[in-house]
């Protein structure tokens, strides 16, 4: 991994100064000094970190993989446009991406395939040397939990799981809140994935989003492959998007870890109901039995004490939320309703306060930095940050914010969902992925050290 | 039971218009044709009911029962100032209110006692043959809850839990609205008590609420009893006011039951950390270990296949919420927020309408009918209409809208989430108290039959 030292100088001058614009955006990299970055997957989701990474000065993007040649198409014509030379292409069968994996110009890969690539690619990276980045949710069964664990021991390579709810600019704010000990000790966390997602699982073969009763086959983008987890599977198949930024919160796996979970499913009648509606009672999808129940709600109990309620409810009709809520002895903040209340400073006894003028007050440094340039036009916002800190921390060579140990423990709630609702809900013991080791693990410093 | 005919021809005129002001209010009701009351502790609760009972010209209360001549005396000046004869008095020794249970002149009783009472002075009562309203949460142990469910069958007579949020403006309008299938399918419920009661567990001996850090024999009011089962108990101690109206929604016990749940509980550090602020750490009661955890999730599963998440979160500074959302196939309703969203009816897609105008929209019928008296000033709101609720279905002498089994299954859930807790999330299943019957039983119409 020598080939990472020659980043090391950069890293302390980014993190110098206060600056609007990052000095990746500015400074000249010799191309020896730019982090030479391979996309596998360049759907929607890694043409958005294409684009992303196209911003950078410091990454030279050196590979593409995709098994659709369309999508490869239209990320070759991004780097062209941006003025890049051209990337080598892979993509010929499910494989070649292990071809890519093996080119010495690629530093690190960034993963955006269908869920059931993830691990598996992921695992193949690390084996190569690539500093792996893979989106979430990064496992589906505790056995593929295992192994992105083992094989980062093994290897002694990095990954990270590229989690960019964790870097939303009020989940940073009310983080730096909890490390500030605004809260007092934690004691309560609600968080979850409610997005009505009937649209994404099912289209009309033609447009992504939003139109017609398809999926796998018939069907084009998410509802190619993710439907299928909803016929198949009655569990939290989403986590991340709410676990990751409690678990950062709680210090999971460093001085503390979740312990066990029960999960509860409804009946799930939602996505059945929009196929009838949208394709009508004859279409052949209205005969599917889908397993997925439509509210699922899993308890998890943490060594240090405390309860998150994680809420998966993706098939009805719904706002967007992600529920977050953040309780301690001294306070509570709650998304929904933009509110705070912390004992003694809010305005009034017993009275909610709007939660915007404390997460202004308690801006995260990051955000403070360099949210100027990542809310403009096309900088990706908390998208911005994520592939930041993929991108400082591969430079470097450095364990990510959000590594192996958190990408296993909190995917898990995925197959030990699964297992508490099909039996009853009976509680599930997560693995200790750390073996042990959760207990000595200095806490990340999320203000200090992060990118 | 004969005595409870005379009143069924005043239940056809008290249905029969749209009055601003009830027929009890204005009528002229001989002193045969009024309801016997006797209340039995009369307690700041208790007088509560009390004063509502003496604006009813239907109504008259004959006998108080407390232990503390005090409160007795408080009751019997209320009275008498409001014109009424005197009542006789019971409270010599704590079993004293079977005397009261005696008399010949009490039709019907309300029972706001401590916890440790409600199930044995109820049982007592059905046993007496007086029609029973006790207030929440009826039972502590299953055992308890199957005695007012056996009592009630063996004897014919009567009772019901006082639940006065099942009758509160915002939770009788989503009744309303799910009654007319506005969300269409039911599929999730959350609910809870949110109350920051450490104001309430403690006080200086003098005065009910706000100050001091004493409980049980240094404490008065509720501090002097309702603060042990904190000490004692890892449960969800009171969970009526969340769950009362959820079941009321879902049809539990007539059509639907509670099958099963499980809970979980989080470290309990605020008590404590209360009593060393207050009476600092030196206090006696700073050596005391409080067994229930501060936060507890409970969630059940019911027949129907839907699920409902309970909360208890008494011990923590905190604004006040029941935390409810009723979530179906169309649509949900969060009082978080004040906010509903209903699919192809809303005025935006995947955007939030205020709650407001939708509550207004199906204001319940009761509500429309005596909401411009209830809310007058000292008529009680949401307590005047469970006290009316309780009279006419007393006067009539027929079965209550929510009754015994009612009482049995919401009370049920603190023994049960204690089991879940103590067995690291266990699921416990639910008795069916109606033994099979809920199969059977008509849904309860809550906006026609109702009171």
């Amino acid at each position: 991994m020598a080939t990472r030292r020659k980043f090391l100088k950069h890293t302390s001058i980014v993190g110098a100064g206060l600056l609007a614009v990052p000095a990746f955006a500015t400074q000249t990299f010799s191309e020896n000094d730019k982090l030479n970055v391979a996309l596998i997957g360049v759907g929607l989701r890694g043409t958005n970190h294409l684009n992303n990474l196209l911003l950078r000065k410091d990454v030279h993007v050196t590979a593409l993989c995709d098994i659709d040649p369309t999508r490869i198409k239209i990320a070759q014509d991004h780097i062209q446009k941006a003025g890049f030379k051209a990337p080598q292409v892979f993509g010929k069968d499910d494989f070649d991406y292990r071809n890519l994996l093996e080119l010495k110009e690629v530093d690190a890969v960034i993963i955006s395939t269908p869920w059931l690539w993830h691990t598996r690619m992921t695992v193949d990276a690390m084996k190569a040397g690539k500093y792996a980045g893979v989106e979430v949710s990064a496992s589906n069964t505790l056995e593929e939990c295992w192994d992105l664990v083992n094989t980062h021991e093994e290897t002694g390579t990095h990954m990270m799981i590229l989690e960019n709810v964790n870097y939303r600019r009020d989940v940073l704010a009310v983080l730096n809140m909890v490390k500030q000990k605004v809260f007092g000790e934690l004691v309560h966390f609600r968080c979850g994935y409610q997005h009505d997602l009937r649209g994404v699982k099912f289209n009309d073969g033609k447009t992504a989003y939003g139109k017609g009763a398809e999926f796998g086959e018939k069907g084009i983008s998410e509802a190619k492959w993710r439907t299928a987890h909803s016929v198949k599977r009655n569990a939290d198949v989403y986590p991340t998007h709410g676990l990751g930024p409690i678990a950062a919160m709680a210090d999971v796996n460093r001085g503390n870890r979740f312990v066990s979970l029960t999960s509860h499913a409804t009946k799930g009648i939602g996505l059945h109901n929009y196929v009838v509606a949208v394709g009508g009672e004859d279409h052949p999808n209205a005969k599917v039995k889908f397993k997925q129940g439509d509210v699922i709600t899993t308890t998890v109990d943490t060594a240090n004490g405390e309860t998150i309620i994680i809420t998966h409810d993706c098939n009805l009709p719904r706002p967007y939320s992600l529920g977050f809520r953040v309780q301690g002895a001294n306070g509570l903040w709650e998304v929904d309703g933009n509110r705070m209340y912390i004992e003694g400073q809010s305005q009034e006894e017993h009275r909610w306060d709007e939660a915007t003028p404390w997460l202004e007050k308690y801006d995260h440094p990051l955000w403070k930095k360099y949210g100027e340039y990542a809310l403009g036009a096309g900088h990706g916002g908390m998208d911005f940050f994520v592939l930041n800190a993929f991108v400082e921390s591969a430079k470097a060579n450095i364990a990510p914010p959000m590594d192996a140990y958190d990408a296993a423990a909190w995917s898990a709630v995925t197959p030990l969902s699964e297992a508490s609702i099909a039996n009853n809900g009976e509680p599930q013991d997560f693995p200790d992925f750390t073996r042990g080791l959760w207990i000595k693990r200095a806490p990340y410093d999320w203000v200090k050290e992060m990118y």
